[in-house]
């Protein structure tokens, strides 16, 4: 099938270029002398965690139970869920990870949660690792004292049932401050706290075996600090217009391997071609969508409703009936709009790969 | 199954209140004189659109193709495709749901499309219904020049494939300006450019037998014109925050049926607690979240990233693991995200709803 005969709007994803970003960031992790669990938050598919196990990522992160449950399922092993649970149905769907063999570990951030993983482990019968989450300027989960993150990882330790693996620190919030050098200057003070708490942990004897955390944008920084022992990224196997627009400090070598394909509908202005993707179709957080293949020069999109958007440009218009494909603004949530990714080669569609654990997709 | 023990984010559709939203409109349709086609665009859902039908409306608006067979196939009748189709597959496929019986209509905006509709409506042996659609001051789609409107309606009309129905105008932009008589002053000019079109095209002996339009900002103003036959709205089902908020000009007697539900998953800051439900779980173009049923007082949300956000509040926090439900700030969306209503009654489960036609599902 060609790429320009598929139903839209659709997600493309270019295998070269995505497995060019996969091969980038397992030099950049060996160069580093840290190890890869990458996120699949961002990409939400079996076959790209499989293709990143392949260049020795050590596991997978997950954001959800829901994504936990299909990386598992797809035969992936070194899961962590990366945000505290909670709720008696995540607790009882651990559980049945759990029995069904699923090598789990999950981050902590009270001491109530951690009882309630504790009984878990206990009712399953099978030890589960945990990891303390430590909130590190950002203000969302995570412990906020250190003499809280020394009792759950103490009373972790102390549990026959838990194997307490160490810390997570993830500054969210800085992955996309620019410049690099002020990037660089607010992650160095969440970098010396965090080397402060390792010390008091590894007073009480509890020294982390994981330091977990970096992404897509300050990996590089977190990485040379010494004190993280593995990385999350996401993004940069597809790289959104957000994060190629910003300089990672390091020649990096990625580049954009998704794009959303629209179809021009309507072409009754000069000057304009309206397309059949518009507030459905994107993530909307971060920017507009930016044309690309297929657009004509100098086209400029924005967003016109839910279903549709406008395509102004100079020159020459774009048939009606075409595709014209863009950038997105922010992966993640975009991925998330879509049941698959049709996967391509130049102009030919070569595969399809689901698009899992969507949200509200097991209930 | 109870309300507050649904995997999250999930959303819930209060029943009740869909049902007291639906007799509303119907009774306004009725007292305004007008035929009622609601937009699925909105609902995606083949049993609310059962439930309108049944108060009388006289089809389905759907934005796209996959909509369109999502309701021919959940056995509606009287279905109009309000956005002009251009692609092949689009072609192809509305052949295929003629050949099935499907009971479809599409607007049109150029000679091109209409020669591609004749094409279609040919090979498969089925008459099918048109509609010229106009350019209302939207820029979108939409025939612009009075004459490519006349031309086009005569070229359906002499063509024995095609059916001349009349004309959709549909003022998108207008629906939320705010004060009303503001929103009434600009409709108001749409509508005396609209009924110059009609003289027109009756003077043409190309009277349209439908005018097509209205959303519930505007129902009551356009319907009061005496111009439109029928209307497509579709937000009165949900009543996002949004739509909520604003001055409808009439006692509409709408209300919001519409919420997303998320688990307190983490609390580690007085004041604050940390939920489920993120960027992905909202369509955010249109602003924040409105905490509602199981907030604490006083709560606000913002978002904290793709998988949570933070509820700030003064006063006694949510406990951990518990349901905080929220009013989204724009329905439709927002229920692309998820692939089921919840329907609910009070705080009982009492069926679920599959969200048919969401992005890419068909390919």
């Amino acid at each position: 099938m060609l790429r320009a005969d598929v139903a839209t709007p659709a997600l493309f994803l270019d295998i070269d270029a995505l497995d060019r970003n996969i091969s980038a960031m397992a030099k950049h992790a060996t160069t580093l002398g840290v190890d890869l669990r990458p996120h699949a938050k961002a990409h939400k598919c079996v076959q790209i965690a499989h293709r990143l196990a392949a260049v020795g990522a050590i596991g997978v992160s997950c954001a959800t139970m829901e994504e936990a449950e299909a990386m598992a399922g797809g035969g992936l092993r070194g899961i962590l869920i990366t945000s505290p649970l909670a709720a008696r149905w995540q607790f009882e769907r651990l559980r049945r990870l759990l029995l069904r063999g699923a090598d789990v570990s999950t981050v902590v951030d009270s001491a109530a949660q951690l009882a309630g993983l504790a009984e878990v482990a206990a009712s399953s019968g099978r030890q589960l690792g945990v990891i303390v989450e430590i909130d590190v300027g950002v203000g969302r989960t995570g412990c906020v004292d250190v003499s809280d993150i020394v009792a759950i990882a103490a009373e972790a330790k102390a549990n026959l049932m838990l194997r307490y693996r160490g810390i997570q620190a993830y500054w969210g919030n800085l992955q996309q401050i620019m410049p690099h050098t002020e990037r660089a200057r607010l992650a160095g003070i969440q970098i010396d706290r965090l080397g402060g708490i390792i010390a008091k942990l590894s007073d009480a004897g509890l020294a982390p075996e994981i330091v977990t955390g970096a992404g897509t944008g300050t990996f590089s920084i977190d990485a040379a600090s010494g004190l993280f022992t593995e990385m999350q990224p996401g993004s940069f196997l597809f790289m959104d217009s957000c994060y190629g627009s910003i300089d990672l400090g390091i020649e990096a070598g990625f580049e954009t391997s998704l794009f959303v394909g629209a179809t021009v509908v309507s072409s009754t202005r000069p000057g304009r071609v309206i397309v059949n993707a518009g507030l459905k179709a994107f993530a909307t957080d971060s920017g507009l969508p930016v044309a690309s293949r297929g657009a004509p020069a100098g086209a400029t999109y924005r967003y016109m409703g839910d279903e549709h958007g406008a395509v102004d440009f100079e020159g020459e218009a774009s048939a009606l009936g075409s595709m014209i494909e863009f950038v997105t603004s922010h992966c993640d949530p975009t991925v998330n709009l879509y049941p698959a990714f049709h996967v391509v080669r130049g102009s030919e569609i070569i595969d399809k790969w689901p698009v899992v654990a969507r949200y509200g997709s097991v209930n």
